[in-house]
Order: structure tokens, then C-alpha cells, then sequence
């Protein structure tokens, strides 16, 4: 396998995941190759500077590559999973950017046997979707979960890791259904929240004009992740409905004992009670 | 009634809030007088620059203001209030920094006839409590909820505003019910389902010592304000209850419909609904 300064990077899908990976991987591999549907994106991509060369079709973009990065929405990597095998050449390595990794993986496991299939999840990401806001320190300094398979080689995953590293992230990896467990909990599960959250705002408030002069930062900093993709969010939550079900419901469960805990009203117990949560917060957060 | 540039402004207790105003405030007032019950706390003060003058006892510390700001938890505030009247000079304004209003502005209404009560709330904060973490700037830019009662004068509340944009704030008139409950759903509420969220977290991933690497930008934003001062937060969940009570009841109706959504699994309906509240939040912050 080559040294990733001697590949060829194709990267399918230049949205903001993709079009920052691009840029952020330009001047680091031999040539950053973006595959788009459409000429425009292509053409934007490069007026960005953020890719060598583009391509409107997936059969001659990665044609040549010896790194493939499917960065489009989990259903849209499961459908060109089924169908990228025979375009890849001799020992290419292909990875994904999907947030969910379980059913990507068990395709990926379908994949030809002369492609090493590397799964990944960068931890990171906007609220403002599209190229448009690409931004090639996006990766930096975040985690970069690497999901190999029992097939991907040592040298495979290798790579994988120097793309990361490369990009400015850490790389980590784990194992499909743990990634998708933590990250259920810790990422989709606060998107539900934050809709469920503008939900209620909107319910109660939005007959008072004073609601947006009141509008405190616990509100919007809790309701931020509300304004994600909604066709990437969508992905997300058919991909992993399980662990996040699970996870709603040890939520509401939660927060059915802090209402009876604000109805008994309780002050010894309500004190207790915060101030664990409180010391919770700060260790996870020093 | 004077300019504000022409009184001697008294801050009882010398927290976060209240050595934030306190800094603000000098050079804007005559003197700016601190008043907290540990000399220590006063010797702080002094040497951030933050006061002009400091006393630990409140009869002398409020024996010649002609503006008082009560900056302490709310129930120390309705403490405070009971017993505060009859050491204030004639004409004296009376106001509070407290984030709950109903119960205050109660009280606040059995002041001795000489005194001029405003009810105020500034929609400002850190999770990080304390004197040391005082800043000047805190309140520039950010709402200042005013809260006069019947017999506040035009005079009184004139002042009040004078004072809110001295420090930079911009003042906001409401009654003290409707603040309570547009406050209990943008950040009482917020606050609990930040708890909730970090007993959640704590519950389904604290076994796991990679969570904390994969831990995303959403569970640090959605989880901030559980980080929140306890005993603050106690006196604020204690004094507006009701209000509280009723936006988690709203909250937990709208996260039920989304579980089912979730559950239901049907594309064209999560799309639509996400996408519906995905546009509000857009609206709330464009």
C-alpha cells in the first residue's frame, strides 16, 4: 500500500464533509479528486481551490484512485456500496465519512475482494450544510472513528489513520456496533432534543413578541443542532433507530425523575441531586 | 430623583452578577459601594477595581445609596427584601438581579412607603460562579428584563433603564408573570434537560472509556448549563415552579410525538416534521 503523500484521492459527494476533507487533504496526497453530479459543483469546488481535478461521473473519478472517500448521506453510501466494487482498481482503499456504522460496514463486507474497505466517522461538522461552507480546519483536532473489518488490511488501516492525521484529526478506532451505541448517545440523541426543544419554544412562546428579546444562550446553544441537514439527520436516525430509541427512552426516564423531583420539591434532594449531575458535567468537561 | 451619573449605587452580594455590574458600573455613578458579608470578599473586590468601596454589614453598606441592587439567589432576595426597607434613605431605588419575578415583585409590593421598588433581571451568565469570574462586559448586548410594580414612579424606572444600558444592556419592560413563564421555557426548562441529558450520557456511556473521545459538539452544547451554580438554580426552579412545570410538560408531549416518529419510521412524515422544525429554528436565529 502507498505512503498517502503517493495516492490519489477520490472524494465522492462535495458537500461540507466532503468539499472540507478535499481541502484539507490538498497538497497532502499526489492529487484530490472530486467526484460531483453536478459540473457547477465541480466548478466550484475548484474556483475553492479545494480539489486538483472533478469529475460529474463515479466511473472515471475513481478510475485512477488509490483512496476513495464516499462523503454523501448513510443511504446514499449504502446504495453506492452495492454498486462501487467494480469500478475500484487493484487494492484500493475505500472508506465513508457516514455518522452511522453498522450497515455500512455489513455492506462494505459484500464489497469485492480486491477492495480494502475501511469504514469511517469524523466527528465534526455545521449547521450551515453545502460546499459552500467548506472549511478545510473542520477535521482539526477532532476524533476520527475508524471502523475496520476483519478483512481491511494492517496497511489498509494504516492509511486510514494517515488520512485522519493528515487532516489534522485523532483517529480511533472502534468496533461498528460500539461507535454507533456512543455516538446514538452522545450526537444523534441531542438532535432529537434540540427539535423537540424548538418544538416546545415554538408552542408556548410564539405568540409573545418579547419570546426573541428574552431568548436566553441555554436555548439557543440547546437548540442549535435542530438546524442540521435534514436529509443527513434523516439518514441518521433510519441507520441507527435502535441504539437512539434506546436512548430516548433512558431520557425520558431521566427526565420523568427531574419533574417528580421538581414536583416534590424536595430542597435536601433536589440539591443533592443537581449538584451530582453539576460534578458529572464538570469532569466531562474539565 | 438624580442621574445616575450623580448616585451612589450599593450592590449587596458580590458574586458573579453582582462584581460584574459593580465594574460595569464605576465610572458611570458617583460610587459604586459593595456589600457582602466576608471582608475577604470586599478586599477582592477592591482589588479587581470592581467597587469604589466595600462594607460587610448592610446597614451602613446601603445607609447612603441612592440606588441598591440586590444580587443574590432569589430566596435570599426575598430575605433580604423583608428586612431591607426600613434601612434605606428616602426615595432610595430598590432593585434585584433575580431570575424568577412573580414572587419577588410580591414582596417587593411591602416595602415601606419611601422606598421606589423595580423588579430586574438581566439575561446574562456563566456557568462559572463567583466574584473571581467577574467581567464587566457580561451584560453588554444582552437583554435587561425591568419588572415595575404600580407604584414603581416613571422616575424610578427611568433610572432603572439608565442603569441597564450604563452597563450595556438593553432594557426590555414585563410583567412579572409573563417573564416568568417566557424565562421558564427558554432557560429553566433548558436547564433541566441539560441534566437530564448528563444522567443519560452518564447512565448508557460512562463504562466505555472511549466516550469521551467520540463525545460530540452537540452533547457539550446541549449539556452547558448543567454546570450551572446550584444554589442559584435551586431558588429559581423553587420560585417559578409552576411555570416550570408546565413548559416540562409541553417538553416531554412534543419528545413523546417524536419517539413515535422515530419509532413509526415513516420517511415522508420525519422529513416533514423535521424539516418544519428545522425552518423555525432557522427563524429564532437567522
Amino acid at each position: 500500500m502507498k505512503r498517502l503523500a503517493d495516492t490519489q484521492v477520490a472524494i465522492v459527494g462535495l458537500g461540507l464533509m466532503g468539499g472540507s476533507l478535499a481541502g484539507a487533504l490538498r497538497g497532502q496526497c499526489r492529487a484530490v479528486v472530486g467526484v460531483a453530479r453536478r459540473a457547477e459543483t465541480i466548478e466550484t469546488a475548484l474556483a475553492l481551490g479545494l480539489i486538483d481535478r472533478g469529475a460529474t461521473d463515479l466511473t472515471s473519478g475513481v478510475r485512477q484512485a488509490d483512496v476513495v472517500v464516499l462523503a454523501t448521506p448513510v443511504r446514499v453510501i449504502l446504495r453506492q456500496l452495492a454498486e462501487i466494487g467494480p469500478l475500484l482498481p487493484e487494492g484500493c482503499l475505500l472508506m465513508d465519512l457516514g455518522s452511522t456504522k453498522a450497515q455500512i460496514v455489513a455492506e462494505m463486507a459484500r464489497l469485492p475482494e480486491h477492495v480494502q474497505p475501511l469504514g469511517g466517522h469524523p466527528m465534526c461538522g455545521k449547521e450551515v450544510a453545502g460546499l459552500e461552507a467548506a472549511d478545510p480546519a473542520l477535521y482539526r483536532g477532532r476524533t476520527f472513528i475508524l471502523t475496520p473489518l476483519e478483512r481491511t488490511s494492517e496497511a489498509a488501516l494504516g492509511l486510514g489513520r494517515a488520512l485522519a492525521q493528515a487532516v489534522g484529526a485523532c483517529p480511533l478506532v472502534l468496533g461498528p456496533e460500539r461507535q454507533d451505541h456512543l455516538v446514538g448517545v452522545v450526537s444523534h440523541l441531542p438532535y432529537l432534543l434540540a427539535c423537540a426543544l424548538v418544538a416546545t419554544v415554538d408552542a408556548l412562546t410564539s405568540a409573545d413578541p418579547a419570546a426573541w428579546e428574552v431568548v436566553a444562550g441555554s436555548f439557543r446553544d440547546a437548540s442549535r443542532v435542530a438546524a442540521s441537514d435534514v436529509t443527513m439527520m434523516l439518514d441518521i436516525l433510519l441507520t441507527n433507530r435502535e441504539e437512539v430509541l434506546k436512548a430516548l427512552d433512558v431520557y425520558q426516564t431521566q427526565l420523568h425523575d427531574l419533574v417528580q423531583l421538581v414536583e416534590g420539591g424536595d430542597e435536601d434532594e433536589m440539591r443533592t441531586i443537581l449538584s451530582t449531575i453539576r460534578e458529572r458535567r464538570l469532569e466531562m468537561f474539565p
